[in-house]
């Protein structure tokens, strides 16, 4: 009798072998046969998830994006909190740091890629709803109307995204803690804005 | 005789070249034979400048930084204004658009290269030392200690990066003047906290 296989999992696998060769190497050490290599399987194997590179970058970019979210979300257990959502986005730890190399991998290919660019743009407006979704329930943002929730939702974001890229090339300057700090400063600042 | 060539003039033109090909096609489009396509030269003279494909990028690289701090100190000539400088280096044009296409290349590079990351590093210490010097002459920051004002530098330049990555991806949606508004709301909260 042939094995059962799980080809979501395996699937899953894979890409979690694919991020962890563009985040060593950037894009391009990322192929079918490299990740075959290191995951222990055929490159027919392999094929058989990923038709080419570009399909294994898009799965690769979908995975991390999806180990974000998963992060994020697990911030939530006591509840809903914008800030502990915001803060578990940025690269705190070497898992959420190896997201973000991906995804600089990424951008450095969505300039010449619509599909790749319109991954991006999905996972930033999805992040953004669930921040305006998350802000409703905080004292601080409850007042504002949906509008007024989502544009400092906007900010918010940004300031996630600005301090998640120096902190890529600044680990030291900015480590876990200043990264946060600038988060809650934000969301304080913002705060003052609407009391 | 001779013609007399002014090498620093024809190093800046193949950088200009270099950095329209990697806007265009990705780091990848950087080669010695495609800037000497591009531009007219043959290999032979594009060698002269540039030792190697790695060269050339570390060139393209700084001459869009080299570019975009030239834009962001035109912005001065009113006098120190941390607001407008801190909004020049936005990608609100075409030609300030195709500086963070070059830096996004690059930040897929920067991921497996120590110098590549060193570059990036000293890019955003001089954009914030400038801006905690520019925020010296404004009002709203001049009672902060300088600690204070780099602080306060630091968010700002978070808030650009921020806005210039979702920008990138989102034009219409991030146009100039949102993201102008985006900065001015953040000094103006700034202001807020300090007065």
């Amino acid at each position: 009798m042939p094995a059962i296989v799980d080809h979501d999992q395996r699937r899953r696998e894979l890409a979690e072998v694919a991020a962890r060769l563009v985040a060593e190497g950037g894009a391009d050490a990322a192929t079918v046969r490299g990740v075959a290599g290191a995951a222990g399987y055929s490159t027919k194997v392999v094929s058989h998830y990923f038709a080419d590179k570009r399909a294994l970058l898009l799965l690769t970019n979908r995975h991390a994006a999806d180990r974000s979210g998963m992060i994020a979300e697990a911030s939530q257990c006591d509840g809903p909190d914008a800030g502990a959502y915001a803060c578990a986005l940025l690269p705190l730890d070497e898992a959420r740091r190896q997201n973000w190399l991906v995804w600089f991998a990424f951008w450095g290919l969505a300039i010449t890629d619509p599909e790749f660019a319109a991954e991006q743009r999905a996972g930033v407006r999805g992040a953004r709803a669930r921040l305006t979704e998350l802000m409703a329930a905080d004292p601080r943002f409850r007042g504002l109307s949906s509008k007024g929730r989502a544009d400092q939702a906007r900010t918010l974001l940004t300031q996630v995204m600005g301090v998640a890229v120096q902190a890529m090339f600044e680990p030291e300057d900015w480590n876990a803690g200043r990264q946060i700090e600038a988060i809650r400063e934000h969301l304080a600042a913002l705060g003052a804005e609407n009391a």
